[in-house]
């Protein structure tokens, strides 16, 4: 395990990080197309059991591909993007001023994943909502942005749909329009995707492609517009199917469709206090801002023809911080060695070489509140107050399903196997088993911190004083 | 309408029923495969957003054909047979003695769909679990066994796996063992139907197979047993989807998927209260035994290459009961006209000449109690008591769950477009809806009854007293 110590000393000292020699893996190396919808819940596409939202496209990658039906997200958007460019779980990851913010910003000394892949020879495109920058709008800092990060390419709005008057478009970090028009986005976010491709297909290239929707506010373009039964949350769901069904189109007509992964998948479950401008988490309980399994469990499709076989579904564990390591380790590509990096590599278990995930067990955290652990097929939650104070903005921003809000007295635990909908506390059943969950929590908790305590392994690069004395805040 | 007097003059009247003229639809006859889980829920396929339980065959029967996602069933097996063996709402089905029984038994002057398809040149087969002759293994009507409903095949159980050590096959309506392995069932019922199918090949022919699973006793053959993520409960469904896939297989090697109808369906919503012996509703409240979505809604797909286009989903309400008009009109075969079938054709709707069903309301009937009614997107749960008498055996026999058995004070008003989970009351917000939801309601008892009142249009053959002066009773 690397102490605190080395990695400050690692992380501050050296300009370049060190890297770990990656896994030989053969032939050449692929490009990758990574899709991340913004609060589209579990059941919001036809594959993963909507009733009334049409993604034949999408549906037809999972077809053709893996299926993964335990994909963790997290909570909220920003995490989820700290997570997916990281590979770590967001309170590990170093924000500016050693403090923690809602939705996580990165600290310039972190390393993304397109900052991994460039010395393997790629080309990285950042389409979409990029939110790592600060959630805002109108206040950023520029020096996070994407081309900052290791991308190449720029396109898009650096936070959320949360203040539709303020949003603004940029391109390689420098805004270049104010309020652009929402229901022309998808189709100009497409465009400037297929157009990297195009532009990129000689070398390997990585787009990281990030849509605004379905997050509210809503918009889609007249061609979808009352489209879908669903309503209008359906409707910018189904174009964003056929926007992904373009590119994929793209990736085959260019000859690239045995050398390009295209994973489908969501930042967090469906925000579902906004009632019918929110989602469906499917079968499971709760969504967005919740530690039940709504809010971090996402649909995740897998497509890479000749290199994933058709029509494999797999209810084995990933984490959105897996994708860093699994892709570094597809593209021959070193993984800093100078720092704990929480995502394991998958893609044995992506290509079907194991069927067997390596990730067996996640740690739920609300913001930087750990709520619920999980080992296999037991979930345990973890006592908490009702209205936490330190996650207690999330009230009056109108996130939390009042269910969700109450009091958990005594652990509760949950057999995922059987009971995903987490229905039916079995903790006085198997008291062993909620005592090793508890020694699980308490180790999670010694590594990576909790509201009230510092990690011993997270990162904090600055000369500041240190998380929790710093207060919790939202930072530009 | 036809009036009761009238309806009751021709049934007792007429030896053989008047039947009106078919609709005139090109080609041959086609076959049809009818296949009805037992007890499977709507989130337990794959392709309707199982997590764990894979089933490959049928989500490709999907993706190759139609995909319904609003399919009500009835919320328990003996009343979904019935509506699919007679095309009418349960509580509108003569039975002898004229009671109505909690699972529906036929009155022998009901005609079938094997009945109904006869004079259309079909040879039918019945296989698996009937449920029709009296909801008991060891008692039953033999006059009401498949034999004397039409079919000229019949093997399998008179009733489900509720009496495991009672249970016994029949082979043509005579007993022919006695406490057979449930786990071999599966492979015997499926071996049963692919030899039905090739001696039957060269003329019209109708299956109509039943598994008694996933219905608990659950039991799976070596080969299954252990092999699924969901343990017991999925390991019964991956091997029905086997056995599905053997099936539609011995379809294609005869060279008859041009001219077959495959359907894939469940009797109610999961009997959620077996916990790890039930399955899921999926994004549904409920299960089996209630009027929520969850006891009503099950999986669909329709399959039929070169009649059904494929990848169609449609969110389109039908009902079990729609079977018997649809697949009489794709038979040519003519349907009775001497009393009310409810079921409407919906043979232009699959085949796809039309996006819309021809059913746009639905009533929610628990046994013979209208809990709730639909109309087009809207909802309407009717107020009830808690444990109401005349639902009150449920109780004790564990099928409800205990927030299911809760008083409803006033109507309640759920928007299944968006809202599908009814959790969000809208009356208050829609006094004018639930007005005309409540005439609606009116209307229905008028014409079929309640618990505590004879509707005008119910069949009543014998000359008895009438219900509800007769107790409900669970006749034999």
């Amino acid at each position: 395990m690397i102490t605190r110590r080395t990695m400050l000393k690692a992380g501050i000292g050296a300009a370049l990080p060190a890297l770990a020699a990656p896994r030989a893996w053969s032939g050449p190396p692929p490009n990758i197309v990574l899709i991340l919808a913004d609060d589209l819940g579990y059941g919001d596409i036809g594959t993963f059991g909507s009733p009334n939202i049409r993604t034949p496209r999408i549906d037809a990658l999972a077809a053709e591909g893996l299926k993964l039906t335990c994909m963790y997200a997290e909570p909220f958007c920003g995490p989820a993007r700290a997570a997916m460019m990281t590979g770590c779980y967001p309170i590990r990851v170093a924000e500016p001023g050693n403090t923690k913010s809602r939705h996580t910003v990165l600290h310039d000394r972190e390393i993304t994943l397109a900052e991994v892949l460039r010395p393997a020879g790629y080309t990285s495109a950042m389409i979409g909502k990029w939110g790592l920058g600060g959630h805002s709008n109108n206040r950023w800092r520029a020096e996070l942005l994407p081309p900052s990060q290791g991308f190449d390419v720029h396109f898009g709005t650096p936070a959320s749909n949360d203040w539709p008057e303020d949003i603004v478009l940029l391109r390689e970090g420098r805004m270049i329009e104010k309020a652009p028009d929402q229901a022309a986005l998808p189709r100009r976010y497409a465009d400037e995707t297929i157009e990297f491709i195009r532009s990129s297909a000689d070398k390997p290239f990585f787009v990281y492609f990030c849509p605004n929707m379905p997050h509210v506010a809503l918009d889609a373009s007249a061609e979808f517009r009352g489209g879908s039964p669903r309503g209008l949350y359906g409707d910018t769901i189904e174009e964003l199917d056929f926007h992904v069904g373009r590119i994929v189109d793209e990736v085959a007509r260019l000859g690239l469709a045995n050398n390009t992964y295209v994973v489908f998948t969501s930042d967090n479950g469906p925000w579902i206090v906004k009632r019918e401008d929110g989602g469906s988490a499917g079968p499971f309980r709760s969504g967005k801002a919740s530690a039940w399994e709504g809010g971090f469990r996402v649909p995740c499709v897998i497509w890479a023809p000749g290199r994933i076989a058709p029509g494999r579904t797999s209810p084995e564990i990933m984490g959105l911080q897996d994708f860093f390591p699994t892709f570094a380790a597809l593209a021959n590509a070193a993984i800093p060695s100078d720092r704990v990096i929480d995502g394991l590599d998958s893609s044995g278990f992506i290509n079907g070489d194991s069927e067997r995930s390596p990730r067996n067990d996640f740690a739920y955290f609300l913001w930087t509140h750990l709520q619920a652990v999980r080992q296999g097929r037991w979930k345990l939650h973890l006592p908490r107050p009702r209205d936490p104070d330190w996650v207690a903005p999330l009230t009056p921003s109108d996130h939390v399903d009042p269910e969700d809000a109450a009091a958990i007295e005594s652990p509760m635990l949950f057999d995922l196997r059987s009971d995903f909908g987490e229905r039916y506390d079995l903790s006085r059943e198997h008291p062993d088993i909620v005592a090793n969950l508890l020694g699980f929590a308490e180790s999670v908790r010694a590594d990576m911190g909790d509201y009230d305590r510092l990690g011993r392994n997270v990162r904090l690069f600055d000369p500041l004083d240190k998380r929790p004395d710093a207060p919790m805040r939202v930072p530009y």
